[in-house]
């Protein structure tokens, strides 16, 4: 049967495997890996000198999203756009439930947000934002409609932030229906009682929100999750793993026998306290959560991302309007909306960490691509190149240079907290489901064009030592 | 291009992915892999219903050795039939030096062993047994042999065994000829102190085999090593790991940045001290080093392998004689050669551990054969199912039911320690470079046609977490 | 000057020293230590052959207590009657605040109960069970009234549990009131969560008592109070860990420089989980919080108290009529009164470790008198024999054997669970500020003629290394 | 009967206690503690804001020792003449073999250093530097001469190391014998490795002693020395453990119940690898062994004082003259005899961590007299004050201010690596089995006056908690 895309003479790279071959394509699948592939094809792209990269896989971002009483600065075009030019085809984005609202009601929202706009491939977890005995109930239907991971935040008191009692049911209701539970992961109470400390003192400044948000309590509530999901019994997800303290907690549980897998993000690896510092309320730039730390916990979590102790790097997009939105806390940090693009950027800077030798290609790949892909029940169909994964391939270019530019991106925000950074290696091309969706740096794909992937209950972790 | 072989219908599991595919060979190198092939082929497999996994990659073997004044039972002939047939494809294997002669001159000696009568592939670890500064200068000529890692003893007083000074030249040895260090890590003064101690007193069995040998001293001198290595800068391998102890050793100096990496043997995984106390003397089976422990390390080692915290399972292959060789040991255990077979059963017993729920499919294959073969620079070519890899593949029966018995083994010696064990999964078929040389359990390729693989210089472990 | 009281012939024993010497007393305190006092006295006691040890501190008591809606078997003249013959001539009771009481309320509540009753020294910690604004306020007044310590409960819900907000406000009024606070550590949610799924599932039984408190539900709240303690600043002291979860955690936070203390209760050196299936409801004798555990944790706990990783012993006496309170739970473990009696058992079952070898009498003095009274402001005066120190002094027999009997013991309760341990050595003489108020086991002594005790303020604990 | 010392109006420091007392002395020997003592007294000191401590024991000194091939710059009168002025009443010096020698004819040669010379009392640790035979057959005769430790160094090869054969048969030894085994812990041969690789390299700077000695080998040897007395069962002692690395090894050892005791040098808290970049050849006179670390290990070392896991300080007093023997390595720093003078500084320089609030006035106590004198058997004649114990007591000043100035020390060598420290508080008057020996600052007793002190075999390790 003839091929509706080759893509040539390129160096396919996979978590385990790196070797020159072509790669064919018929019906959006990966149908064949040759040496050379003499067959006829609808179309071809000429990868000489390119990587053939999975698709990247980015499980935490917040698109369209409603927080702090804002609308988020991306809707799913910009911000999938975006992802696409960065060399990202599959987002696991947070359907966030506002107060009152069920479950089921919160998907079916998100699945209104999505459509027509997304242009890449999507699924949902759903944020537990309102635990009533409704919502809880409603839980135990979402695996059937694909999304099988259930998000609490254990800290924003008088907002989304859940209790132990609520934490716990959550738990045992993800465990029974097949779906794992992740967590923001900080004393919600500390912060709350921290920042009107700090408020009260008049310590209104944005560098004030790291000393309200020290390291020991996000490593309290790593602890007390990894507890809980320990006694429940339930899979645990920790996200935006920040620091050292909190890792320890990760690995520990980890060496206990704890199915838990963490995530560091994407600007825990390269910001730092001194950021929140900057002059000119450019600081707010960098007040996400939790915070920008010392700079010593950059090698800590490159280490731990090489050693498997963290097995996925995400963006955690957030994105708030510099001049609009970040600047309602010009007077009082607790007012900045928390969080930061990066979804453009996680594959080009995840990947500095090959050119600095902290990650090999193949680490790059299963940290941006395999792993989160096999967390979160998208895989084989996503995350890798294998004959039957969908077509989802980044060819990139390790040689292309530039620095990295607000004017150059895609996302609907007006800063990127990357600005001025010299980056080496990039996506030339993406193919979503065999259709080539960025050429050379341009969009060509087609917003709408992106399919809602229905993702499978979750497994024991399968990772490869 | 016509191909030379197809394996139809089977499902690939490397140690990222697993999906139905065909695979073409050609000159002995997978060239296509796909979700159907067409083209002719000179030859077809089907597997149906089978498993392709990389052929097993095993790196702790003793063929043809001379240890203890005695000649081990299996010479290359039988020692790789036996290996293909439990669907082993490639080995590195231990050239021995002898007291007196060089490097050169030992890694010569091997070739010879292997010539003509290795019937799978093979490379040869160096082990540096009489560390002369003669020996020492021609390490650094081994690396452009192909040789690429040096195997000291920190135990076997009066044998093999170097001290500090001489560990720590081959250390530095090693690390400037891009080689690494590969260590027995037990104190041997120790042992040595406990096994007088123990004759002084009568105290004779084969039990005692145990006692002489504490966990401790395993774990001393593994973190001995660790942290020499760790000085010198030398990529370091602990072999046969048996205990949380030195496990513990491992992980410490894992995670403070050195680079070392440890494996285990399949013997740990199902063998206990229980074992030392069998009747009839039938306890010299299990006299291997480090001894069988306490049961509760089998769970401790398979969670570290599913962790991986250790990454590779061999076999430590060494064949004596229960007949005429365990004997000599009858009245008093420290006589017993040293060692247990079991380069057959490596791969199927492993794979109880999938079977077990210990370990996936795909950690089976990194175990066995991706690890290895890119810890000892044998990777791409070995080790894995990817275009440009050389076409050794086991096609394996997950439904394959047997007891394993001595009869039905092929190596050269008179018993297994895994007698009348109900197995479930087993190499159907094994293909070297293209060729089958097992059928249905029987060896069908030819003596001789094993070739020497020239090892790469080791680099930085690239695990994928 | 004449003096009262010379004891003479003993050999005196303190967390330091032990030496043959007598000791001279006049206005209730200890005025002398000599080789030999040849000076008249109003009043001897011949020690010879016997201990001087300074009388016992135990500063986990519930006397006179409401708690699970039951008022309990002792009051403050059984409870320390019973105290005082089995060596304790002080307690740091609980004043237990009930809903809607006051903190200066419950303070005096407390002198009420103890006043005219008590026949040993006493002070009281504040038990935080109701912390409205209110209470939380009128807590900062404690210290001048001599109340140094504020407790708080993670566990019992719908009970006195609070939650982490709660939590953190007493933490740092005590922080400003130069208080510490003591916490019984255990995740009161899952706890709670777990009993409703016990009794769901009809699991009524005594023994699912232990299965509803697992260890890590311990373990969690004791790291999760010492994280917020830390970042508050607030010295903690962690009552009765029982396992070596929890323990870890408490070694971790000493390591990482938090001020935090604590202490074991006796019976989880010689309960053990097995209590909890005795027959005929005799197990629920053994429903204490937390539950006994795995027999393995006795040595680990002897161990930390010997390597100073626990650094006191008390009793938490609880004493609940078998025949009329625990009985309330004979058909639901829930409703069994949590708690068992010890106060009077303490002294003699510690000292055991002494005659097994676990510590030294040096070590038995720090752990149960020295280590409290300093920990809780009681020191100098309490808790050695020093010049200028109370003459609290227990003559202490060796050589006393006898079996612990219910009958023999002064108590308020029907039972012991020591209730026929062999036992050797124990108090012979109680002296309380050079009054002998019990004398070869007979209570000599009045009640009412205890004093309160007002504490100091807490300083960073001074442990001998 | 009367008294041949009354101290007056002191405040008596123990390891557990202060109080405000009198102290009366007979025949040398503490006799009397009371409120006032009014007997009359052949003598008396007054003591009027004065602190009564016990006398300093120092476990850890070098004196009229030949090492390096040199003799050091103080014999027994200059070095316990400093002794006592810095507040130090009793040591335990190093009796060194030397080649050849027998270890009694060792002890005897010591006893011929010190009798008619040494002004303070004293006992003897053994070296074993050259253990052959006949050497390790009469270690087992020390300890009825009152030698009940014996030292072994893991470093200085081609001087006194020992290997790991020679080292277990001397733990062997110790433990049938009653003594405990003391440790230098460095691995000697990559000590001798690194500085050989540094000298080649023409690395020849006094800043080179602590490249050539890297953290991690003093931990592997501490880790491996731990390991080896676990396992012969022999109770062991760490000396001058000068960095976290080390430390950790010995919580490590403590955790898993390792009778293992370790202490810190009074240099490990004060100097810094800084001080070997001083010019002018300073630099040498920080050339001491461990060698000084990075500064952040001060607080970690106060840390574990504090905490109790490490339980001495000692001075290592190795006086080597800086004109004319330190001088001998100027133009290579292995040729620089290793050690620092420090024994009468020891007890002002850890007063100072009383001052900065490291530890309290009892653990100073603790840390500098009563755990020394348990853990090497001198216990309770030496170390505490109490009725029957030596009349060793320290009249301190805590008032009193200085700046440490080498013209005003007493030891026999020409510096002090505490040149210019400004100081409060030190010994005003010191006092040795009842007679002063030091007033005001001078030297008032008698070379000869020490008598050596049989030490009792080494039992546990009581440490109070």
């Amino acid at each position: 049967m003839s091929l509706d895309l080759v893509i040539r003479n390129g160096t396919v790279v996979t978590a385990t495997n790196s070797f020159a071959a072509d790669v064919g394509v018929r019906d959006g699948v990966i149908v064949e890996i040759a040496d050379r592939i003499d067959d006829p094809a609808a179309s071809q792209v000429d990868a000489t000198f390119q990587l053939l990269l999975p698709g990247g896989v980015d499980v935490h971002t917040h698109m369209d999203s409603l927080s702090f009483g804002m609308q988020s600065a991306d809707d799913y075009r910009t911000g999938t756009i975006a992802a696409a030019c960065g060399g990202t085809t599959t987002i696991v984005d947070f359907a966030h439930q506002q107060p009152g609202q069920g479950m089921l009601e919160t998907i079916e929202a998100w699945h209104g947000r999505a459509e027509g706009k997304a242009a890449i491939d999507y699924g949902f977890h759903a944020i537990v934002a309102d635990p009533t005995d409704a919502a809880i109930t409603e839980l135990s239907q979402l695996p059937a409609l694909g999304v099988t991971s259930f998000k609490v935040f254990l800290a924003y008191k008088d907002g989304p932030m859940v209790d132990d009692a609520q934490f716990i049911r959550i738990l045992a209701t993800a465990r029974d229906a097949g779906a794992q539970v992740m967590v923001h992961a900080e004393n919600g109470e500390m912060a709350d009682y921290l920042q009107r400390q700090h408020v009260a003192a008049g310590k209104l400044a944005p560098k004030f929100h790291a000393s309200s948000r020290p390291p020991r309590i996000e490593a309290e509530a790593t602890a007390r999750a990894i507890a809980l999901a320990e006694v429940i019994g339930t899979p645990l997800y920790i996200v935006h793993v920040s620091c050292e303290e909190s890792l320890e907690e990760v690995i520990r549980g980890r060496e206990r026998g704890v199915d838990v897998v963490a995530e560091t993000c994407t600007h825990y690896l390269y910001t730092s306290g001194e950021d929140l510092e900057r002059p000119d309320f450019e600081a707010a730039k960098y007040v996400f959560t939790p915070p920008p730390r010392d700079r010593r916990n950059h090698q800590v979590l490159w280490d731990a991302l090489a050693r498997g102790d963290l097995e996925i790097v995400s963006s955690d997009h957030s994105a708030w309007s510099f001049a609009t939105q970040k600047s309602r806390g010009r007077d009082n940090f607790t007012r900045i909306p928390n969080g930061a693009p990066g979804i453009e950027e996680r594959m080009t800077m995840v990947w500095q960490g090959v050119n600095d030798e902290h990650i090999t290609p193949n680490q790059f790949v299963a940290l941006t691509a395999t792993n989160p892909a096999r967390r979160f029940g998208l895989y084989p169909r996503k995350g890798t190149i294998a004959i039957g994964s969908d077509a989802d391939i980044v060819v990139w270019n390790p040689a292309a240079e530039r620095a990295i530019r607000q004017e150059s991106l895609h996302h609907g925000v007006d800063y990127t907290v990357y600005e001025g950074e010299w980056v080496e290696g990039g996506p030339r091309t993406v193919i979503l489901r065999g259709e080539v969706i960025v050429d050379d740096g341009d969009f060509t794909g087609a917003p709408g064009a992106g399919r809602f992937i229905h993702r499978a209950a979750v497994e024991r972790q399968t990772a490869v030592s």
